[in-house]
């Protein structure tokens, strides 16, 4: 699935998300991040209960990740209605935009938008990556998204949101589960690191005259590997770009990502400081455990970080949580230990941001291989049918409550 | 300097060279690489004695790598004719086309071609990297350089080869010499190195779960450094790229340069066994040294090796050699142990090729920090007029010979 945000495939996405809802007899809100909320009338009035995620993908994506979570709320519609049900509150559906940050590179920017923890303006004027000059307002405008709502939890408001969403890790299926009862996501921080040492000729160049950014480099993102592995935390490099690039030429500048996350914002600032440490060492050439040993010492490089996002860990909602559970509850009865497991969320979603101003919480559902953000990624019809009649039990408890 | 092979401004400099070798009394030789042959008749016939190097540069290159082995060699036909001198044979000075391998991706391939160890028609089919269509012949017949003449040994024949070059290394500088007298050139292998894991979540994916393509090229770069510095020979990436590059998507695949050289062939072929092993026990996340101990195994990897290019270890013609030492003993007297050194050339030059052929020596002169291929490259004027005056020297004393 190719279906980059605000794409002409993403308007048909949303045009379908919009006559569906609209013939299931929802009220239909478009923001002006092109969030759309579609609203089920409950007996009374107030602020709806929300099932919802995004149907972006990743450029090579998959056909779950998010667009699960807005078929089951969909589908959730269809069975209120189908069953005659009234909710005590309206239900709703929400398909919130560029939640990937694929092509405007800030995820879940409008769940953000919408929680006042992302500037209206800095998400309008996001430029699409890959040196295009399309901006999210230039691209809502050209698709026909740019609501007249403002996008606002204020304008907008939600009694609750629930996101059911696929694993997008490995847990679930090694261990024969249906359902993960979210119970937050964790602490995450993305860094850039600068390493500056100097080019220079790979024969002519003996290693003590070196400051090769590379080698410093390597030895940093397999310190940060065993820092996390020590902490019970995870660090990973997803980009590393170096500059001149040249098979007969030492590097003299590498870039780096670095992503760490652990269940504690603590330990998450745990690794970081002994990753801040390390690096300087490493970079410096000094004696540091065994990384600047068996090599010749070169000369020092430079090291420096730039923060590019913080994402402190999420509790998420006790009410939200308690709904989940005697929904899988009463759809498992006595399996409901061995078919249910209590989770942290490793990746963020929408509901991080949700969550900052109404109750909140997800489920998870086994996706095969733990695979995702691929094409491979695939969960059963079975297991996808079990995560939509366990949403379904969710909101309407919460909306009982 | 920016003066790739074959562009608008090497044609200028091309241009140059005809113009200032023929108003010297020089017959030119343009033959279907490119090399430009300027040759000053001698009391006799007879394949000449040759000085000279390259006038193309890097993207980002210096104003001394190849460009002061011409423009010394031009002053020598200066003075020769400035005093009358009469060479027993004739005497010529070569330019030879895309030396630095930078824009038609093999270096040295015109003496290479002009060695009969290149095939013309390969030459001239070579794309010029970045995605143009330009191939080597069609910007020859642009520039107006697709000489008559055939590229050949046979048909233009050298009595000898001398180049004169800037070290490209620190050692002349640090240890005050003024010339390096070179014995030969190291032995190098060049290699592309593919590392296959799989893609997945850094924020979802415990590490026992990841194929980490980047965390296992990170052990093995170290490891090439450590295994180099062992057998005293050189190991050095100077590019490295993965896929599919997202800082919330561990790496699947990686693929990186090696360029192993050392003195003896045999000693990089024991490197290129030593690092083919390990990377095969890195990959495999197997005990192996310290490099996977401290972290989590995952998932093993997949390691595949190209060989890019082979450059068996030179030793140059001993006649060559002492012309060069002879030269440099008049000039430098008493002070001929200080000044100069005996070296071996850490880089490749056209000279390995034409060492093939023909007797062929170079001479090396110090530069600033040891840097090239770079703005900074910089050898002092005095430094170059003592390389000039050496080669001249070289050269009439081959030909008396
Ligand atoms: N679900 C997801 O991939 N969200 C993006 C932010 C993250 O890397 O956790
Ligand atoms: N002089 C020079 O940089 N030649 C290119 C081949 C090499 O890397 O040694």
């Amino acid at each position: 699935m190719s279906r980059l945000s605000l794409s002409d495939t993403d308007k048909t996405a949303r045009d379908w998300f919009a006559e569906t809802t609209s013939a299931l007899g929802c009220k239909l809100i478009t923001d002006a991040m092109g969030n759309q909320f579609a609203v089920r009338p409950g007996l009374q009035d107030g602020p709806p209960t929300y099932a919802g995620s995004h149907l972006d993908t990743q450029p090579t994506g998959g056909r779950y990740d998010g667009i699960l979570g807005v078929t089951a709320a969909v589908e959730m519609l269809r069975v209120l209605n189908d069953n005659w049900v009234e909710t005590a509150y309206p239900v709703g559906v929400v398909n919130w935009t560029n939640e990937e940050g694929a092509r405007f590179p800030i995820s879940m920017v409008s769940s953000g938008v919408w929680a006042g923890e992302i500037p209206l303006s800095r998400a309008h004027n996001l430029r699409e990556v890959g040196g295009g000059s399309a901006t999210m307002k230039s691209e809502l405008e050209r698709v026909g998204y740019l609501g007249e709502t403002p996008c606002s939890h204020e304008v907008v408001p939600m009694a609750a949101h629930f996101e059911l969403h696929i694993e997008q890790g490995p847990i679930l299926e090694a261990e024969n589960r249906k359902i993960g009862i979210v119970q937050g996501v964790q602490a995450y921080r993305w860094f850039s690191i600068d390493v500056l040492g100097a080019d220079c000729h790979t024969g002519t160049t003996s290693f003590a005259h070196r400051a090769d950014a590379l080698l410093a480099a390597s030895k940093m993102i397999l310190h940060s590997h065993r820092a996390a592995t020590a902490a019970s935390a995870l660090a990973s490099t997803g980009i590393l770009t170096l500059r001149p690039g040249s098979t007969n030429t030492v590097p003299g500048s590498v870039r780096f990502s670095l992503d760490i996350r652990a269940s504690k914002d603590s330990t998450v600032e745990a690794v970081e400081a002994d990753c801040k440490a390390a690096f300087a060492r490493i970079a410096a050439g000094e004696d540091f455990g065994d990384l600047n040993a068996g090599g010749t010492s070169g000369r020092p490089c430079s090291v420096a970080w730039t923060t590019d996002s913080v994402s402190p860990a999420i509790n998420f909602h006790a009410d939200c949580i308690r709904c989940v559970t005697d929904a899988a509850g009463d759809l498992f009865g006595s399996e409901m230990g061995a078919l249910t497991k209590e989770m942290v969320s490793g990746s963020g979603h929408d509901s991080v941001y949700t969550s900052k101003r109404v109750p909140t919480t997800m489920l998870f559902v086994p996706c095969r291989d733990g695979v995702s953000h691929n094409p491979r990624e695939y969960s059963t019809p079975e297991d996808c049918a079990v995560g939509a009649q366990v949403l379904l039990g969710a909101v309407v408890r919460y909306d009982r409550m």
